[in-house]
């Protein structure tokens, strides 16, 4: 059985090497908990635009991001001067990119649905090329 | 006896903290072999600037750094867009932050010595100040 921890690794690799890839360059963050300040998951850019990304790796077809994170996430965006994203891969599917504000609220977290990532959501063509 | 990798990680940890106080959002990358891929150890933004840093905690009064270290940094300070720095921490002593080119070239790697970065390095607030 492959740990949840360790498919978000993978798929996070996966990530960089797509940026990499399509001239951006782009690099994975020490492990949180690893100091007490907010940092995303990815950090990329290509020269012109920065992103910041939070990544989920979801078996389900649903996925709950604490409001903590999504602060933490807006704030080293906008302190750093990076775009903020969500990046979530259903099991099986490709990448999609979601703009914060997309995400559905709840009292205490942002959802993101398959649906909602269907609908709203860019493929990684599509967030880098700034649809 | 604490180990150089510990020292190192907490070296970084330390000019993380340190960026924060000074209002740069900063990150730690996830340990070198995570992936193939170019990565500095710390990078850093307000908004209007970005630094890359390849961070050196050094015990002897010198350290090398590999032309190979040297080509991964400016490659990913190139493609990102970010200034490339080297920072060296001295046992005991502050930081230096020292342009690549500032570093005396031997054949197989680049030098810095505490002579050379007391000469050309600059202190963490020069640094971010932009001296």
């Amino acid at each position: 059985m492959i740990r949840t921890k360790d498919k978000g690794s993978a798929a996070e690799r996966e990530l960089i090497h797509m940026f990499w890839e399509n001239s951006w360059a782009a690099m994975r963050a020490a492990g949180s908990g690893s100091t007490q300040h907010p940092s995303p998951d990815v950090i990329a850019g290509n020269g012109m635009r920065r992103v910041a990304i939070e990544c989920k790796s979801v078996g389900d077809d649903k996925k709950y991001i604490s409001k903590d994170e999504m602060i933490q996430l807006l704030l080293f965006s906008h302190t750093f001067g990076a775009e903020a994203w969500i990046g979530i891969r259903f099991s099986g599917r490709k990448w999609f990119f979601l703009n914060p504000e997309d995400l559905s609220e709840t009292d205490k977290s942002h959802l993101v649905s398959e649906k909602i990532a269907e609908m709203k959501g860019l493929s990684f063509e599509e967030m880098i090329n700034g649809f």
